[in-house]
Parts: structure tokens; sequence; C-alpha cells
């Protein structure tokens, strides 16, 4: 079995890069953070013995031997940046989960028959460049390298730019290469486990979706003296996108997902009608065909609003997300070993994105996901229990482990 | 008479500091730019033979002489702090055209009878602390110094340390002195004057205004997990009020201002339902009694979209100012000015608050407008003439001259 209580301190010295007071997490991608955090991950993983090689886009795999040469090695992970007031454990219980993993492996003295990998993606929040699963989307080839070198944060440093200066542009080339399987650990980072009282989610899938970048151009004015008939108030046309944004989700129901998150205002100033306003828009769903729907309609309608307001809108389409069903194969090891271990599970539909989704394209894959405290994330306040962790790691064990000697 | 050319090529001077490349200004109150704004206004001033004296809010008050020492000075000015993307004139028009009369007092070898005093006030433009007309203000005593002094910037600097840092908070008390009469010329920063080919405005008095601060409250939670029921989304109600403050102000017809200027988002984050929304809201009216009515109505209605939203919102009213009507003898030597140099005028109310308005409460005070491109202003693209620089001087000239030697 794995150790939880090693699991656990490791998970909390992780914690320690980035803390915030309110007990969360900072470690924006590829920041001095992110390159602490990968220089304590990386200094654990060749304690162990085990070879770390960097890709072209900061992706980091650490390789543990398999006896037999001629196998594809079995692929575990997830990712250490968080978001800008995450939590502990959103990205970091997967990798340090397969941690664990390999710890446990050396413990028990086991030499599995294919090499096993583990994976640290890089930002996977997308947060800070506009494009989650920003690294395994590059090394599924999904964004051509160029294009994602050259993406910006707000204060215009490229990914180019912020990977050399952390020292993590790697030799390696990022693509994918053959692997048999792809296992991710994840909190929820919803409700539900928590609500049936299930101690593992069986993740078949994950759901759609649209991201947008908006910005609406208006005429920056004296809020004193420019008459209501004279502004081109750009936060007022804002305004009334945000809110439609909340109304199409709403009718779509409980698995309407719609979301203003990011918002910036020009000049920013108290007695200045706003000039211009960018701001992000996202959509989920879990039927794709929903998506295309949403994302038909809301260009148009929000263009309806914009031309209403005199107040031209810029709508660019950064990424669509089909929904992407998992293996059966990977996704029954997982159901497996949670019935040999006696762990209350059930069959989930994943809400929020993760690098699983685009391995998916290349690898057979499957995503464990354990409880989350009142099924809150992307919150410092993201919370969950040692026996928790450890559930999920052993799992991701036992699957690894059956995949690694089949 | 005096010098069109040396007022504008001081104005152009006085523009490079904080220059921007869209050929506006960025000269933040109390920052390093308002420093060297300030000192190349005093060496003018020393040149010119003045007493320059700073009060405890760093108000500058440059002294020159009358024959008469019973007698009380007029003074005249305005302010030199400009908006984050504001313009060369708004503000720097009054005082340096104050400038220029000192000159042509000294050129022309006049003596007053009464001394004339040129105001460079603080912050008259309020968008980095959150109080238009402060310097003024705390002169007025209206707003009690302590309390000014502990106002903060969003990046958390006090007004008392960034007074400390540029070497401003002077040894005078801010407090009114006797004085005379007080002169402020200013740009419309509207398009009456414009539109009516008029060079003149004779300002009879300000409107009415009141500002907040808003703070909705909601819950940072995943952007892609949460379902529409469990979110607390303080964007979406900040939205919401956004609209509201917009039809508020188009039920009261063309008279009615009201304006949400500033916003930020917390955590800001494209993935995260916002957690929190903090943003300005303020309302102007001719009228001070619908600016009372505003303010009852708006806290009530803000209130219940917080309500359905589920995000509590606290609302706090930064200050609420009566309508100001100008001193009937002062106003008419602008208009005998006007008359007597053949310049067209007209009467005119004006929509931004001014330092005028608060040192009307214990002085006998006017304010000439000339008009501005487009009646653009709290704008880069903020343009005017050089003649019509030059004729809001002359006439500042000679009301300010017939005001000390009657
Ligand atoms: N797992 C996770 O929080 N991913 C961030 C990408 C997203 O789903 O928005
Ligand atoms: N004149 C001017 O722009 N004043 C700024 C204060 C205000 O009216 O908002």
């Amino acid at each position: 079995r794995i150790d939880g209580k090693r699991l656990w301190d490791s998970l909390m010295s992780m914690a320690e890069i980035g803390a915030t007071p309110k007990g969360g997490v900072k470690r924006l991608t590829l920041t001095d953070l992110d390159r602490q955090g990968r220089e304590r991950f990386r200094g654990w993983c060749e304690a162990l013995g085990l070879t770390v090689r960097v890709d072209a886009i900061g992706n980091m795999f650490a390789r543990r031997e398999g006896r037999d040469p001629t196998r594809l090695p079995v692929l575990m992970g997830s990712h250490l940046d968080s978001q800008p007031s995450g939590g502990k454990f959103d990205g970091a219980l997967g990798v340090i989960a397969g941690l664990e993993v390999m710890r446990s492996l050396n413990d028990l003295g086991i030499t599995t028959e294919a090499p096993v990998e583990l994976v640290n993606w890089t930002d996977e929040e997308g947060s800070r460049f506009g494009h989650s699963l920003m690294g395994s989307g590059a090394w599924a080839g999904i964004y051509p390298l160029e294009k994602v070198y050259g993406l910006r944060d707000v204060e215009g440093v490229s990914v180019e730019e912020a990977l050399t200066s952390i020292g993590y542009k790697g030799e390696v080339p990022a693509k994918p290469f053959p692997a048999d399987a792809y296992f991710e650990l994840h909190i929820e980072q919803g409700p539900i486990l928590e609500k049936e009282g299930k101690a593992i989610g069986i993740v078949t899938g994950a759901q759609a979706q649209v991201w947008y970048d908006a910005v609406v151009t208006g005429q920056d004015a004296h809020a004193g003296t420019t008459p209501p008939s004279a502004r081109r108030d750009a936060l007022v046309c804002a305004a009334r996108i945000i809110d439609l944004v909340d109304r199409m989700m709403r009718a779509r129901g409980e698995d309407g997902r719609g979301t203003v998150g990011q918002l910036h205002v020009l000049p920013n100033s108290r007695n200045v009608v706003p000039g211009e306003v960018r701001f992000s828009v996202e959509f989920r769903h879990p039927d794709f065909a929903e998506i295309e729907r949403l994302a038909a309609q809301f260009p148009r309608e929000a263009g309806f609003i914009a031309r209403d307001c005199g107040t031209p809108l810029k709508l660019e389409e950064l990424f669509r997300l089909p929904a992407q069903p998992f293996d059966p194969g990977c996704v029954d090891l997982v159901r497996q070993a949670a019935a040999r271990l006696g762990l209350p599970a059930r069959e989930i539909v994943s809400g929020a994105g993760h690098d699983a989704v685009y391995v998916a394209r290349s690898v057979p894959t499957a995503m464990i996901f354990t409880p989350c405290k009142d099924g809150l994330s992307h919150n410092e306040a993201e919370s969950i229990e040692p026996g928790e962790a450890e559930a999920g790691c052993q799992v991701l064990f036992e699957a690894v482990l059956a995949r690694a000697n089949r």
C-alpha cells in the first residue's frame, strides 16, 4: 500500500510554495514560484533515481524504467501551477500522488513490466495566458508551438519569454510520443461525490467548452459633462453582455455553465466614462451540440447589444473543445481498483478541463476523482481530508500497476 | 494684453511632463510626475519674484504683493494633476493662464491695489484617492485633514505618505484664509460653447453630485464545475447595478449623469466565478433635489439586485455636493470683461466639479470657460486652439485686475 502520511507531508510541503495568507496557493504558471515548485518536484524525483526530462513547452517527465524494453510507458500526472487565488490540491494532488506511487514502487521493490512516467504539465490553469491545458495542448499538437510561444499575459510577457526566464524551455520536442496509457488523479472540484458519500469518482469523460476574448470600444469622456445621448460607455455594454452570458447559462438548466471571470476597464477612473473594456467569456456543457449552439448564438446576441450601445465589440474565439470520452479499458481499471479496495465509487463526467482531455486524443486515458469540501475549488478555501487523498492515491497506484504489468 | 504665444509655449512645456503616446497627459496627483510639474511651476513663479508657500495638503500659493497692505488677496488658479488618460488642458490651462497673468502684470509694470495669488490645488481629479476636489476641499474645511491624510489609493498608499514622498506636505495649515475673490479659468469639458460658437462661458455655478464606493461579495468558484444554482457571482451582480446606474441616469433626461468609471474584479481569472467586485458610482444633476432623490433610490434598488443575486452589497457614500451658485459680483466681472473684449459669450452651468465649488463656500468666486474640441475631456484627445486659450486668459487678466484694483 502507498504511504498516506508521506503523501500528505509532500502535499503540504509543495503548498508552502506560493502559500497565501488565507490558506490557499498562488503559484501562477511560469513565474518564479512555479520554478520553485518545479525544482522541489525535480529534487524529489531525482532522489528516487528517476530521470527527468523537460520538453519545449516546459512539461516535465520523470521516468522509471520497466523490465521489458519493448513496452510503451504508462503515464500518470497532473499540474503544479495554480489559480491566482487557488487551493493546495487542484493539480498538486495528481502530481504528488504520482510521486507517492513511484516511492511505493521503490519501497516495495517492484519492477513493472512497462516503464512508468510521471508528468507535470505546464500551465493547466490558463489564467495567465488565456489557454487552459496549454502544456498538454501543445504536447498533443492541438496548439502549434509557435502560436503558444507568442501568447502574452496582461503585462505583455510571452510564454516563450516566461519559459526562458525560469529556465524551463527544454530540449525535448513538445509532441506526443507513443504511450500505453495515461492516468490522472484530481479533486472533483464540484459537490457530487461529497453529497453522495463517494470516495472515488470514476471519470468517464469531460464536458465541452468554448472560450472567448472580448473587447468593447467606447469613448473616454467626462462623467460630469457628457450627456446620456453623447455617451459611448464601454462598461455599460460589457455589463449587458455579462448579464447575457448568465441568462444563456441559466436557459440550459443545471448543466449549463457560462462565466465572465476576468475583466479590465480603461482608463478605470471614477469620473471618466469608460472608453474600453476587455473581458473573458466561457461556456461549458456536457453536450458538444449545445456548445455549438451557444457558439452560434452568443456572438450574434452580444453583437446586437454592442450595436444598441454604439460601442463596437471585437470577439475572438480562443478555443472550442468537444466533449472527450475516456478509454473504456483504462476507466475499467479505475473501477476495478476502487471495487477491490472496497471504496464507494460512482461514474462522473468532469466539469473542469484537465490535461487528460488532450492526452486522451493520442493515448488511452482515464481519470480518478476524489471529493473536496463543499465542492469548492479555484478558491483558497479548497480543502480535502488526508484519508481522501490516500484513497485516491491507492486507486492510482493499483490502476497504474495493473496496466504496467498487464 | 497678455502674450498668447508665451501662454501656449508654457502650456506645451507643462504637457511634456507625463506626456502619453496618444498626445495626452498622465500626471496623477502626488506621483513623481506631479512633483516634476510642481517644480517646473514653482521655478516659473520664483523667476517672476513671486513667493511660493505650500500648505499641509500640498496646495501651492504664489503671491504677488499689492500696493495696499490692508487689502485681501485676489486669488486665481486651478490644478496641475490629471486623469490617468487625461488631456493637456484640464486644470493646466487655469494654472498656466494665471502664470501668464502674473507675467503680464510684471511686463506692464502694474502694481495692483490688492495682492494677487496664484493657486495650484492638490488632487482635483479624484481618480487616485476617490475624492475629487480634495485639496480645495481640505482647504475649505469640508474634508477634515486627518480623514484626507488617511485616504488610500488602490495600491494602499495613503495621501499623507504620498505627500511626504514627493516633499509637498507643507508647513502652512490647510484652512481658508480671508480672500477678496477667486477666479478660475477652465476648459468647458462639454460641447455647448463649441456648438454655439461662443469663445467664453460665463459660469454661473456648478451642478450637484453624489459619489459612492461599492463592494459586492460573492464566492470564488470553479467556472466549469459550479452549477447555476450554486453560483454567487459578484460580477453578474455588479453588471446589473451598472445597468441600473445607466437607466437611472437616462430616466432624468439629458440633464442626468450616472457613471461607473472604475471597477476591479477578484480574483480576475478566466475560469473562476468572481468572488468580489469593487467599483465606483457617481450621479450628477443641476438640481440638488434630484441628487437627493437619486441618493435615496439608488442604495435601495441596488440592494434589491444584490439580494436577488445572493451577493451582499456594501455601499459607502463618499461625498454629496449640493449645486453651488457663484458670486454675482465676480460673475459680472467676467461678463463685463468678455463684453469689453468683444468676445461672444454665454452663461453656463458647470457639469464638472471644480476647486472653485469649494472655494466659493468662503470666498466670492467665479469661473471662465473656454471651448474644447468636440466637448471631449478626460480623454487624451482633449484639444483647444491657441486663440481660445488666449481669449480665456485675457478675460481672466481683466477680471482679476478689475477686482484687485476696485
Ligand atoms: N482542473 C482545472 O481547474 N482546470 C482548469 C481549466 C478549466 O477547467 O478551466
Ligand atoms: N474639472 C474636472 O474634470 N474635475 C474633475 C472632478 C469631476 O468633476 O469629476
